[in-house]
């Protein structure tokens, strides 16, 4: 395949660098470009499509559970962040301070939210009166803030895009029903839409979100075996709530305490989509997530007939799926290699050859296979290719996940597979903090979560040798 | 009409107290809540509903001309702000500036953007180098900050969300074919699905925006005889571009400066639909933007056989229509006032005669005809009264503007007509600034614009006499 070497050698291989494999692809694919405002990055317009389509998808699917979207202040008054104890020593330290509007210095000063919790419950505290008034079950797509010292695109930036979902309840049940429910939401999403198969699990008390009784988590497996906390689901309990005075007459004409969830999904899932799915020559993106589903490249663009051909095809596709045309003065080999970077998970090659015999070669991305169609078949091939295509790409990251997924039975096994493989760890652990955070400190891995699906490898703890409460997924992490 | 007086009873007559009615409207209704956030509010879900219709219809018309969407930081380093003079001076006085960052004091204070021109020209600087790369039609949605003093919700808060579109062209005939299309494009928006009828203009030296060469504004009247600014479009020419230091390789290989437009439209224009369209029982929605097109409300609901006849026509319409039962155990007339509240255009009621029938009745929010249909024609019926009330809606507000919109020959009769009637006053101007200070000080009345299709009512100026040259429309704003 002719392909221009100047486009394809910029990225630098997997193997030998994959941070650099990283940065090259999020540069070049043309994803992001870096600002001078410290810590932010700047979604291009490729990057910012697959972020909407992302929207799209998880919007529907909330909606389809009753959620409703509302808009906050993005500013939080220093008194309203310090209502709930943990919350601000958990934030405290990473947010940014407005202290002056226009010339005039505040009387108190107001961070720019790293989430909206406390925004959340003061609002709620005053439209809750009767138990008619709940559940409360609303959302809000914004970005936060949060002061970083080292940066990544997509993994780690001060300012990033997200949603965040905050859920009113009258019992604990239900808070917890949601928390759960809204796991499983971004699960499917993950795995339907993004073909990236997942662990799903409980996070320790340590690992847990700053003001939660409990933190329900979506791990990935990137590439490199470094795991990716994917979306995350909490559960308050009436925490926050009381610090807050959130309070409501129930139906025995009583104050009652609401129970509260949140649960947030952002920017970074676009580093997990380039992770589990990126290959040397650029971005794959799944066809159920990409912005353009197939480039139309003609071949032999100047010979009379070719480009009419071609905006016919385009037309003939277009009601069915996101379809361009690349007829810019390019050769061919160059257009293959800007599709493949940017990860466009099919291109159609029409040549005046084609035109003779009245087909197109349909080149799958992931596998480079070459699917040679009666243009007469053109919409249905196409279908059955990136059905498959998305089919293969979740199975090949779920054999890769299993591959990479070791079960250590003793803290010897542990460091061997540290220090030889890579991925998951699997085994048991004591359940105190003390010896997770000895763990971390001893060899860099975290506790990534204690998978709902509990399996038993021993009797004692990995690391300490007391007796075993969890099975816990181990690993490095973003 | 049986109808809970309670309700009803909250909300101010507009005749009584405009500016209570407003307030009235916005929070009875439950588009917003007010936030301890100084100069913010809160978007409820009934309000952050219209908008995501706005954003919806919009974005779909904007990416038919070609718009990619991004994302740039919400923060703008203090040194980039100020390479533009003008823009600068215009947003320097009302910016909220952040100065920490954790627990560190920042070298360089930043200000939350109040618009992006100045990270947009810092961004596409780095990406256009050739002819090739241009245009550039970018739009972002994000939200803006400008410390206001004195806040009224949707009409001016000192956190918003909007639209801001940014483009960069290789001639300045583009850039300027561009800021024209866009104005249109809210005009279009505005007339079709709003059924808000405009004023297009250009704006006078003195209104135009802090570093633009030219501002396009469409402008509404509403219900008091005040004119709402409802999006503006604005060509910056080459300024900015040189400010910040945009050049490119033209075709002939030379180093070539690029042309730039913006244009603007955000959550103020839902203050414009209540103020337009509403009345004194609250809001009435336009069908084309409404989140809820239709509410079916069971008549005898506990009766035997209601309730199911009324999700069977729910069924029945939810495929073409936004519809929604209310089956909660208030009464009907609290429900009707509830959706005549909230502005709903229209309501089904079916009770247990309407179901021996085979009908039902369809009720206008605007007019409060009652239309009765056979139950196997209602989806037509309804069809064809939302389309009725949507073009009935535009030729009550078209009147309007056109009945309160005087021409004055000399300046008693500015005066005359500026102390009696309401509205806008078309009169010829003399195109001088001091000219235009001088009216405002003397009158509290506005050039709102120069419309693009010129009038002559005289030879001089409605004010000082000298020759005129523009015909302007004046009017008090908000």
């Amino acid at each position: 395949m002719a392909k221009d070497k100047k486009l394809v050698e910029q990225i630098t291989s997997m193997e030998e660098d994959f941070a650099q494999w990283y940065t090259d692809v999020v540069v070049k694919a043309e994803l992001i470009s870096y600002s001078n405002t410290r810590g932010c990055m700047i979604l291009r317009p490729r990057g910012y499509a697959i972020w909407e389509n992302v929207q799209k998808e998880l919007d529907r699917r909330f909606k389809e559970t009753g959620v409703e979207n509302v808009y906050l202040p993005m500013l939080i008054p220093e008194s309203l962040l310090q209502k709930e104890k943990d919350h601000v020593e958990g934030f405290a330290p990473e947010v940014a301070w407005v202290t002056h509007g226009g010339e005039e210095e505040l009387t108190e000063r107001m961070c720019i939210r790293p989430t909206s919790e406390t925004l959340f419950c003061d609002h709620v505290k005053d439209v809750v009166h009767s138990y008619r008034d709940l559940p409360l079950i609303y959302n809000q797509w914004c970005s936060v803030l949060r002061w970083e010292k080292s940066t990544r695109p997509f993994l780690r930036t001060s300012e990033f895009l997200w949603q965040e979902g905050h859920t009113f309840h009258a019992t604990a049940e239900e808070a917890e029903a949601r928390t759960e429910q809204m796991l499983n939401v971004y699960a499917d999403f993950c795995e339907d839409v993004l073909a990236i198969p997942l662990v799903k699990g409980k996070k320790t008390e340590k690992e847990k979100f700053a003001g939660a009784e409990a933190t329900y988590t979506i791990e990935a497996l990137m590439h490199d075996g470094k795991a990716l906390q994917s979306g995350t689901s909490h559960n308050f309990g009436s925490g926050f709530a009381e610090a807050y005075g959130i309070e409501y007459t129930n139906k025995e004409n009583k104050l009652s305490t609401v129970y509260e969830t949140s649960w947030g999904l952002s920017t970074r899932i676009i580093g997990a989509i380039i992770m589990v799915h990126g290959d040397d020559s650029g971005l794959v993106l799944p066809p159920r997530i990409a912005p353009v589903q197939t480039m139309i490249i003609p071949i032999q663009q100047k010979k009379a007939g070719v480009l009419d051909k071609v905006f016919e095809v385009r037309d003939q596709l277009k009601g069915s799926f996101a379809v361009k045309v690349d007829d810019s003065d390019k050769s061919p080999g160059w257009k293959f290699a800007e599709q493949e970077i940017q990860g466009i998970p099919t291109r159609i090659e029409i040549g005046p050859k084609d035109i003779v015999n009245n087909q197109a070669v349909i080149v799958r991305r992931d596998t480079r296979e070459k699917i040679v169609t009666p243009l007469d078949k053109i919409e249905e091939t196409l279908k059955t290719v990136l059905e498959t295509m998305q089919q293969d790409m979740y199975d090949r990251a779920k054999d890769f996940l299993e591959k990479n997924t070791h079960i250590a039975h003793d803290w010897d096994e542990f460091n061997e597979l540290l220090n030889t493989r890579q991925g998951f760890i699997r085994a048991m652990w004591c359940g105190e903090r003390e010896c997770e955070e000895a763990i971390k400190e001893e060899t860099g891995a975290t506790t990534r979560c204690m998978p709902f699906e509990q399996k038993k490898h021993g009797d004692t703890c990995v690391h300490c040798g007391k007796l075993a409460k969890y099975e816990v997924y181990f690993g490095k992490a973003y």
